[in-house]
């Protein structure tokens, strides 16, 4: 990478006088970095060739409690609708091509049955869908973007499809508290560049932010990459507005930090994963949008290193600390080999850390990580490292994290699990699930071996693993070696099996892995209150 | 106040070098400031002078479905608790002076007729009780460190009183996630005196830090000084155990900060006011201590001006601004008159603001501080400040801002509303009200006036205000005068009607100005799934 500082360099030349680093321009005036955007995301008309669910999952069946959809079912909301583009109609006509794409998600692992998809322009429309539907026993399930990984937007048999994308309004925003008010169906991006102009962030980033929609981010309690500086949304969403599986609408919609007047109701549809209600609107506070953001890419030894250099990143950092991702040396090398790209340290090295930090003065930032990186070199903590000089190598050293995924879906299939585990034991299971595929016979480099490669990355500044097994194809006995083998490992360490992705369908067996009897007992009761029906996204985790 | 820097001067040597300033010591070096702690608390002696919260509000009735304690039943406790100090038996004998403090609230507005206070050491204890209690329909209330201003935690009629001074244990602490876990009764200046010594900060802080308990800070969603900085509590706890009316333990007290799978049950308890379950272990995320504080103070002359001056310390200090506190003229004058101390600036002004900023590195603190005072100096948004250049400078600052309620409290009754507002019209509420009980002649200099004064200040970083009118005796005219007129006036404006403080019985009958009927709803539904009996904590706000 040329044109990048190299810290081992700029550590030989310590005594000599420093070079006045500017740090990037300003944030919003940069374009969104491409690898940020959704790219990976397969066209939709390949929906087709996608298992069934119900197929995939045998133990699932259709609860007979619930209607099937009838012409009568479908005038009814055509009326309601009053719109051709409102709804798709696979019930007394043959749209299936037009269906298709709403009953399949994006990772191609799960795909419905579905025959109508309803899209709302209104909470009131929510509503009326949702009071027909409860009296009629309609099951139905809600979906924003479509771009979950565990299967929870998309139907398993026939449920009607409310897709909020028609909901898409940006209702407003004050500057002086940046509070921002949206509709369900704003796509994160949208929002995050209307922000931008108004010198404000949308305090959640992830990969899927040119398709997700806002409700769905707070339906799924969505993490990404600002948690660590920003906090959950259960912090920053400061109103919900939804319809409730009766048709109830929950005006929850404060624009106020502060509100101690009962239950913070609003809550429980924060990571209910559209199982209470259907979120219609969302307000959120928003924070000034960074002057100056930088990036460093490390080179390290050991997962023991990368944990000390965390923890002198935490303390040099500090306010200014908003990212702190790790990769192995073999998600890297699958990024290098897919893109062919140079890698940005010379050397190559069992693990690599991603820093980034994010404040209002360029010349303060870039002077607390030199001395950051001076103390991280000077200890041996870290073996080398660069920082970026300008816009393109921000991206260049972001495309190496977050070309992972990308990388990883050229192999063939992945096994993805994405974990919360302490911090001590964070790579260990990496390295405990490589050895024990190895030791089964599994792993190996020719065509022969089903498993390409155990790879480990994620947010390490949150505990949060997502451990890939990247495999030639899908298979029984690799899957029955990792599960519930890989639970059992992270319920020993007090860990969690789902840190942000959620539970959905992919892992509704398992929630007794990170949730005991009685809360789960708890959880039932508050989704039988609710939805005695149990119409609202069933067959999913509750 | 000898020795501050004044910004008047430095703005005329603008052109001149700047001095160094080095900014103040180690945060973790300095004790905690007088004023912080709970100094106002008055002798709990004084408990039996308190008027009783049943003749004070005749509308409350004894739920007539509540047992009545016998001595059955305190021998089923002393046996379950098994020490003599765990708890304090007025039923079969006399105990009343012993007894009394648990009665009566600290601002002696309310006061409850128990005869048995019990501190169990575990939540198995706990459980135990409230199984026991459920059995035999025996009402009872939660008590941390009874320093609520709503009267939540007081019993209003023989209600139990489970108090959780002796669950008081710090559980753990992990330096490198900053994850601290500890019992309920933990007080709240022990837990951030433990962290200090541990280069990390508990992310609340109030003025009652001396005595509240953390179980209660979260059972009522404390907000406090550091709220604009580190967020709520419903961001920062990551986890609650806790034990539900009918002797379920709840046990959420993860330590991640990411687990999305399921509902987030914890949140119910944060907030609720110990009406859902009672809270005996906490989980909560701690944020590495700020190496540099500073903190400067203002005169200024309208409070379109005071907001300039908050949008400008938004934008200009950022990551660093850690408080952002309104004081009007009249409360200050409180303050100078109460105290004897020389007024800070030279002048006299109808506004002042004390901002705070909190970072890892004293120079560059001190440089966007400066910049920042020049700007707003400059721009003439700010007439004349000073910015403290040691402790002790800091603490007098402080106490300018949290000396307004002792000020208040020695000038006889204070009407005190905690209250968010839409920052535009946050102060046009003192003078609406003053303007109010000023036409109707209650407003005056001399005795014959049963109003001193109507007075504003608060966190204007969080868009609460705190709404004082002292009286000279309470009087129900001006009562009648003021309620619901102010809750009127907050609904008008989609206010919270209780910011920080909570509901209580103080505001019980006054949700509706802030909850909508169907929100009401909700709540009740889940206080009687979860309390169906009724037992825990009746005749507050739910």
């Amino acid at each position: 990478m040329s044109g990048t500082r190299n810290f081992a360099v700029a550590l030989r030349r310590a005594r000599m006088p420093k070079p006045r680093l500017t740090g990037r321009p300003l944030v919003s005036q940069i374009a969104v970095p491409a690898t940020r955007s959704f790219s990976q995301r397969p066209a939709l008309r390949a929906t087709k060739e996608i298992k069934y669910t119900s197929d995939a999952y045998p133990s699932l069946k259709r609860n007979p409690n619930f209607a099937e959809i009838t012409a009568e079912d479908v005038k009814y909301f055509k009326e309601l609708l009053g719109s051709e583009s409102a709804l798709i109609d696979g019930v007394t006509t043959d749209a299936t091509d037009d269906i298709e794409p709403f009953n399949g998600d994006w990772m191609r692992k799960y795909r419905g049955h579905t025959k109508l998809v309803l899209k709302p322009q209104s909470k009131d429309e929510v509503s009326e869908i949702m009071k027909y539907c409860n009296g009629k026993k309609l099951a139905v399930v809600p979906q924003g973007g479509n771009t979950g990984l565990v299967g929870g937007s998309v139907p398993v048999f026939d449920e009607i499809v409310i897709n909020t994308s028609r909901m898409n309004k940006i209702r407003s925003f004050d500057e002086a508290s940046g509070v921002l008010v949206v509709d369900a169906g704003v796509i994160l991006e949208v929002a995050d560049q209307y922000l931008a102009e108004r010198h404000h962030l949308f305090p959640l980033d992830l990969g899927a932010k040119g398709s997700c929609h806002i409700g769905g981010n707070v339906a799924t309690n969505a993490g990404g990459l600002r948690l660590l500086r920003y906090g959950s949304l259960h912090g920053t969403v400061l109103g919900v507005e939804a319809v409730l599986p009766d048709g109830t609408i929950f005006d929850g919609l404060s624009t106020l930090r502060k509100n101690n007047t009962g239950y913070d109701m609003k809550q429980l549809f924060i990571g209910s994963e559209g199982t209470i209600g259907i979120i219609t609107g969302v307000s959120i506070l928003c924070p000034p949008r960074p002057k100056a953001v930088n990036v460093a890419y490390f080179g390290l030894e050991s997962y023991d290193q990368v944990r000390q250099a965390f923890g002198e990143a935490k303390k040099q950092l500090s306010e200014i600390l908003s990212a702190f991702e790790l990769m192995d040396g073999r998600s890297q090398k699958l990024v290098h080999t897919s893109t062919g790209n140079k890698y940005p340290l010379e050397g190559e090295y069992p693990f690599y850390c991603l820093v980034e930090t994010s404040g209002s003065n360029a010349d303060h930032d870039m002077e607390k990580l030199e001395a950051f990186l001076e103390s991280v070199m000077g200890e041996g903590i870290v073996a080398d490292g660069v920082l970026a000089q300008d816009e393109t190598q921000f991206q260049s050293i972001w495309r190496w994290r977050e070309g992972i995924t990308e990388a990883l879906s050229h192999l063939g299939g992945t096994y993805k699990y994405d974990v919360s585990i302490p911090l001590p034991e964070l790579y260990q299971l990496v390295d405990d699930c490589r050895e024990r595929l190895t030791k089964m016979g599994f792993v190996g480099d020719d065509d022969s071996f089903p498993v390409r490669a155990v790879v480990g990355y994620g947010h390490m500044g949150d505990s949060n693993l997502h451990l890939n097994i990247a495999v030639r194809q899908y298979n029984k006995d690799v899957e029955k070696a990792i599960e519930p083998w890989v639970y059992e490992w992270i319920q020993k360490r007090s860990g969690s099996i789902s840190a942000e992705h959620g539970l959905g369908v992919a892992k509704k067996e398992f929630i007794g892995y990170s949730q005991n009897d009685t809360n789960l007992k708890l959880m039932k009761q508050l989704k039988d209150l609710y939805d005695p029906n149990g119409i609202l996204n069933p067959y999913k985790y509750i």
